[in-house]
């Protein structure tokens, strides 16, 4: 019996158009709605629970690592968020303002935070006075808003969560440390939790954030081949301590600026596991980050035994701390494979009174569909191996697709095909000027993503101007 | 040796200026910073943790009673805000309202979220249409803004953090139920990790929510005597569902209104935290809600083998899971002695090498200033107890602090020395009409807090106007 039909057949398919197939997606596998203002997505309970997965991941890790939460103010007054020119010119263009407040016209405006570095910077002024008072690694959980003009679910949105790390220190080589520390962190993320393998690397100046001295990213390889930026972390240097007054008197007596740094990621990731490992029944969760891990469906239900069993069933695997839901509705058993193959559940057991008879049930591993006929009373053990196994499954499917689209390229036409048509990484020898990077743009609409952390040259002139190059950089179109 | 004067002398005592020693204790126990925008308050590390120990232990009740959590947007439309009248004339008068999106000026102009009824109305309407899709039982935590002309760290801002349950039933009992059981948590929350004990009961007409049909609340009293309306539950009715035309076809395949309810609560938690057990040393926390449990205070700390019985001891601690700080820094054992009374940590742990040598520790209490002499390998086995011990001691102590202030008037001027002088509630019986509340009011700023479950009369008639009085009613002096 396969009763897909019922539900998917709405569903389009990766092929016919990608695009389609991810916001059907998003909307069917109820991760998000649409609510009345553009830009502004619902997170639906089974959207934010994947978020919360990844908070919870990451939160465990900055604590870890010696992080303390706080919660800074919604809004930045104008005259505030002025102060580190390079920054204001960066978010100026996309910042919603408030101007009213209890019926009255504002003297200083107040921009919702598009993110909040200008804040952590008058508040580390203020409090840091001393070497003893250093480092401060604070990170915070929230939604920012950035005025956008096209907006996709969970890739671009007027409104999104995130969360940001802003930490401040005595020296270079300390901030330097943390900035690429976090990199790992975010790294690691998608090892170990999303099974999304990241390119790594440094931007471009032309792609860097907006007052940062240098910025670093993890950039995942959608399904499609384009790039989608998933994290950053960047090195301030002592920009904005210079702007906001950061100093420190240190040990020697001196007074010093501190050195900064600033990381966040977002709800863009949800985006990501959509793209990266979706397929035409919809998405498909890594077991590690699904809300729902193992989904129980009875078959005949009302057959004596069948719903006491699946009870049982799930009582145990509840008892063991995995995630387990067991939908006794009365919708057919059609409808419910459908339903959680559309939501991605890893795992499925089926149970009827033909399994009963056996003492067995049948377990399906979302990912490539096969399925194991188990004894029940082996289920509990048989849960961590087979999760196990998928994660790696997974991880390894992407990175053979990620591996497979990363072509080193020595002319332009190269490029063009790679970015047009292959899909993915175009790697290349870049001379270093911001004219090159801006030629490939206009002619392809791919972007630099990265240098990677590998710079071992494979040619020696820059196919833009053929001038001596000297930097390895990956261009891909992106989300 | 006593060196607390040596930080605590600028804190003002509580009987000296009970406002001026809150605000004293809210800086210097480092729980909060003022921003540059008026009651946009810096939630700092240490008080923004005490808040994620009071969502720790709510999300997991709210979780565990079949609550799914979700994010909706940040702005609510003007002209969505308006659709349900009494709502709009209960929050218009304080909204932050954004103008201008993108340098472009917004037809619809959006109001930063004061609360999200309209938010969840909208979007339940759109996805509720059987039976099958009730109950709806969503909650979300985020902040909202406020524009208040007086604001106080916590008790009242412009921006609070909180969270927000908003459910939908098919039935009036159903949603009646859901209203008094979420009540029922809050109050588990004061007796199991705040020991704060609440009074419970109902809003008059004139006290309760904006739009709602009834609204109970937790209300806990301070050392002052005033009370501190501290987290409340609505029941709505079908007004809301009316409004936004939120119907399902039920079983019998009428179209049915959705019966609804929402209770919050919020920061304002740490305010009462603070004025129900601080004292002229500073803040006292009960020990499962404090972000650090136990602090070690090595003394004389170079002498050899006092740092590392210290590490010795805080790592079989946090073994056990507690939270433990080891402050080894370079400050002076006086020092860290007033610091740490200041941030009211429950637990001191002091080893010098005296205590060294005979294998002991000092263990003291922060809510009693006791001390007992403890043999070091019996410290993990003595916390629990310990904590335990002091839990139900604060929370007695407040207990007797407020049950020691509900004082039963029967006449106005009785009413007035209640409140104006004795401190605490004046109980009341009353007729009903607002009126007299209104009277009491203008008379002493008093107002009803609630009125309690427990409503067996005491006399007959309203002290106010002399008619048959059919209400017990707490009157007090509120935050």
């Amino acid at each position: 019996m396969n009763n897909n039909a019922i539900k998917n057949d709405a569903i389009t398919s990766r092929d016919a158009d990608f695009a389609q197939w991810y916001t059907d997606v998003c909307r069917k596998a109820e991760l998000m709605d649409y609510s009345s203002v553009k830009g502004f997505i619902i997170y639906r309970p089974y959207g934010y629970a994947i978020w919360e997965q990844i908070q919870k991941y990451l939160d465990d890790k900055f604590k870890k690592t010696g992080h303390e939460n706080v919660y800074m103010p919604l809004v930045i007054p104008e005259s505030l968020f002025n102060k580190e020119k390079e920054h204001v010119e960066g978010f100026a263009p996309e910042t919603l303002i408030a101007t009213i407040g209890g019926k009255n016209q504002l003297d200083d405006r107040l921009i919702i935070r598009p993110t909040s570095e200008v804040l952590f910077c008058e508040h580390y002024a203020k409090i840091i006075s001393s070497y003893r008072d250093l480092p401060k690694k604070y990170n915070q959980w929230c939604s920012v808003v950035r005025w956008e003009k096209t907006t996709r679910p969970f890739l671009r949105g007027s409104e999104f969560l995130w969360q940001e790390g802003h930490t401040v220190h005595a020296t270079e080589e300390e901030a330097r440390h943390e900035t690429l520390k976090m990199l790992d962190i975010y790294d690691g993320l998608g090892k170990e939790l999303l099974a999304v393998p990241f390119m790594t690397g440094r931007k471009t100046e032309k792609e860097k954030f907006a007052g940062a001295k240098e910025t670093y990213s993890i950039e995942a390889l959608m399904h499609d081949g384009k790039a989608l930026q998933s994290g950053t972390s960047h090195y301030f240097g002592t920009g904005f301590a210079e702007a906001f007054g950061m100093k420190f008197q240190d040990k020697d007596n001196v007074l010093r600026y501190v050195h900064q740094t600033s990381w966040g990621v977002s709800t863009r990731l949800i985006g990501s596991i959509i793209m990266v490992h979706g397929d035409d029944n919809g998405l498909v969760l890594p077991p590690y980050v699904a809300p729902i891990q193992i989904v129980i469906i009875p078959v005949q239900q009302q057959k004596e035994g069948v719903l006491a069993k699946a009870r049982e069933i799930e009582t145990a695997l509840s008892a063991k701390g995995y995630r387990v839901k067991l939908d006794d509705s009365d919708r057919t058993p059609g409808w419910k494979f459908a339903e959680y193959e559309m939501k991605g559940v890893p795992l499925r057991i089926e149970i009827g009174p033909r399994d009963l008879e056996k003492n067995v049930a049948v377990l399906a591993k979302r990912n490539d569909g096969i399925k194991h006929t188990i004894a029940i009373e082996e289920l509990p053990s048989q849960i961590e191996p087979m999760m196990k196994a998928m994660h790696q499954e997974m991880y390894e499917h992407a990175l053979a697709h990620l591996n497979g689209h990363i072509t080193e390229v020595k002319t332009l036409d190269e490029l063009k095909e790679v970015v047009d048509h292959k899909g993915g990484y175009a790697k290349m020898m870049w001379c270093g000027d911001v004219e090159c990077e801006n030629h490939i743009k206009d002619l392809t609409t791919a972007t630099a993503r990265c240098m990677p952390f590998n710079q071992t040259p494979f040619d020696e002139t820059c196919p833009v101007c053929g001038k001596k190059a000297h930097k390895v950089v990956l261009f891909a179109k992106a989300y």
